[in-house]
């Protein structure tokens, strides 16, 4: 119990009158801390922190422990902790309150903070303006490098990452982006829009997929990228920190979703909100799974005559099921990484085809060649062998297509498509290899 | 092939003798273009950019991609082009080169420029040493913030990221970092060591994994983190930027590796090296589904017996199987995403058990249901029943034991895990369900 140690020493701290300082936790490790105690604990380890650090830790913790959290708090703490967060990590939080209590809080925030609370609240968490942060740096363009300066030593401390200042002109649109570098290394009494006059801006409209904010930031190296409005005024900043997290969900929730189960679950996740994200995929893959069941029901008859049929049933279709997973993976992290080219996408698939394809014929003469020496039987081994390769090339071209149909069908490209590519190999395999049993071997 | 237009179009403007402006194209967005092109206008391409411009295009391009260029451009021109890359992205592109061609280009570079060179390409590449830039900002921690600020201005043109610099002491050792942030918002006079009095700092060793690194980066939130030696020397940073492209290699490598594809395929690689990278993981599913089919095999007699078994066969394997790929993928999820902690790791196997439980009597005596309604047999629906919710539970367990044990014995969590996960689930699947019907149904 090392962690209740640690707080321990740092309550004692507390109530001695220590002030508490920020470098003592860093805010990530708090919340760590903070999210190992019970409930009643948490709230009496908050009330004795300065806003501040109440503050920064708790926007570290997890969405679900903040909720649980802030539904314990007495609500003037809550407002106030609120007010102290930094206005997307706010968002984020009172997004996932129900409500009564968001209402409840916001009516308790101060009044210019609940206006931007209550406008950001308005987009889509899942966009640009979802995830923006609002406390940005902003400067007339035609300020000159010293009144810049000292702009940005007034109203720096207020805000979260000011490693870039943007440039705005009379109508407060965007005109262009100077790094702190920029204006170091500037001459004394340059004017700002000198610095910008070539540059060839990056922004995101606050409409963009959040997904496609993290590719820009990630293919062009940016700190931050500006969200504009459809008329190019600034509402905000993306910045590298959230993209991180989000490059982080984005990878969970495609692995997870491949198969089933919920996108947001992890390890921390209550195990009976597992069980409800989990249990509809399952009943859907009972259902699908069905499908192959009843493609071996209908050669039933044939099994009766020959049961070594079933013995090779898992060899196919686990072997073309495999085959078309290696499909399936890379092609769902190509989408994760790059833009979608629908083009470059099927090329793609054709190239998963030609791979299924070679690694098909190989594996099928390999098995061949043991199913021979094993039962001496070359119409066995042959069917075994050929039912094999045709369903590992189904599942080559089966895991890759999966994901652009349902990108083209406007779904989640990753969602249950281990599943979907199962159901086709199994029951393809099974079709082909009791099909090709009755034409062969029980004529 | 509007690439090419583009490319057309630039390649007039630099025979028109019209300067180069890095600000026409990004460096992110030339690498595609150039990697849009045969080898031969390839080359023809660079050898027309400013030695500046093609080494950042160049740094842009994939490995893979780099190397078949540096093949085919002459030596000086290589040479000139790797003096002007960033240390770490010379570093990566020299590690992938064959070793003859390697001391060609480093024997051609400037003594200083090789000297590094070579040190780097001494580390790990991963880890925090093979990944970190040397171009840092490093000022005497007695300097005072204007002294800092001249000194700044001075260096900061050749440095990649100049957001933070770093302090050290008379002996090359690393006391604090501060911002230019801080510098800016500091008294005119401050000396620096005064501001990083109360600075708990956070650096990784040069041999810390570079997983590790993006972890220290996304948790904290930093936009660069101090890479260190045993004697607490500063010898570079990682900066986000290269973190970014770890966390996006990381979730590949775990989603390609769980089912045996290459760990760094994308579908621009080479088809017959994935084809290579496939197919040993491929034999090796044949020989472990050979497992399951030898469980099969054992119950010949049954199936001959009992068709209706085969039926049900793939509906208990492929369950399980699901149910065991929803564990394994939060499992192989969390372990990417925090520091590996063993007591945790198996509360979290402890909670898969219980949802694997709880799914699986819910879906068993839904299959139950079913199968008593389509065959009124109700000793057949209960052999069912039972051998799915039992390799059900045995799915949870070992998708989320399996990665946990990779672990334990030292590989990589996600090898296969795929692979050995259907292999458990399928064998054991039949065994439940051939056992329990010939004691149930056959006596």
């Amino acid at each position: 119990m090392s962690n209740e140690e640690e707080i321990r020493i740092r309550e004692d701290e507390l109530s001695a009158g220590v002030p508490a300082d920020i470098e003592v936790q860093h805010p990530a490790d708090a919340a760590e801390t903070i999210e190992g105690l019970d409930i009643a604990e948490q709230v009496k380890f908050i009330k004795q922190l300065p806003i501040r650090d109440a503050a920064d830790s708790i926007a570290e913790m997890e969405g679900r422990d903040q909720i649980e959290l802030f539904k314990n708090l007495n609500r003037g703490l809550g407002a106030r902790i609120v007010e102290q967060m930094s206005p997307d990590d706010a968002t984020d939080l009172l997004e996932g309150l129900d409500e009564e209590l968001r209402h409840a809080l916001l009516n308790r925030v101060a009044a210019e903070e609940r206006a931007e609370l209550k406008t950001l609240l308005t987009f889509d968490p899942d966009t640009a303006g979802g995830v923006m942060n609002t406390e940005v740096v902003i400067l007339d363009q035609d300020l000159n490098v010293d009144q810049a300066i000292a702009k940005i030593r007034e109203e720096v401390e207020d805000k979260e990452i000011p490693y870039y200042a943007y440039l705005t002109d009379k109508k407060d649109r965007l005109v262009g982006v100077v790094s702190l570098r920029d204006i170091l290394l500037a001459k004394r009494g340059a004017v700002l829009k000198e610095l910008v006059k070539t540059q060839s801006l990056i922004t995101a409209g606050y409409n963009m997929d959040k997904e496609e904010v993290a590719h820009l930031i990630a293919r062009y190296n940016l700190l931050a990228v500006p969200v504009v409005d459809f008329g190019n005024r600034l509402l905000g900043v993306v910045t590298v920190d959230d993209v991180i997290d989000i490059i982080h969900e984005e990878a969970s929730e495609d692995m997870q979703a491949m198969v089933g189960a919920g996108a947001d679950e992890t390890t921390d996740s209550p195990w009976l909100y597992s069980v409800r994200m989990r249990l509809p995929w399952l009943i859907i893959n009972v259902l699908f799974s069905s499908v192959s069941a009843w493609v071996v029901h209908l050669y039933e008859g044939n099994i009766a005559e020959m049961a070594v049929l079933a013995v090779l049933m898992p060899l196919v279709a686990n072997q073309a099921g495999n085959t078309g997973q290696q499909a399936l993976a890379v092609m769902i992290r190509q989408m994760a990484m790059e833009r979608f080219d629908r083009k470059r996408a099927w090329l793609a698939v054709l190239r998963e085809l030609r791979i299924g394809l070679v690694n098909g014929v190989i594996i099928s003469v390999l098995v061949f060649g043991v199913a021979f020496a094993i039962t001496g039987k070359i119409p066995l081994a042959s069917v075994l062998a050929v039912a094999l390769g045709v369903d590992m090339l189904l599942g080559a071209f089966a895991g890759a297509a999966i994901p652009l149909l349902l990108k083209e069908l406007g779904r989640d490209p990753a969602q249950a498509s281990s599943i979907f590519l199962t159901t086709i190999t199994d029951s393809m395999g099974f079709f082909f290899l009791l099909g090709l049993a009755g034409l062969i071997l029980l004529v």
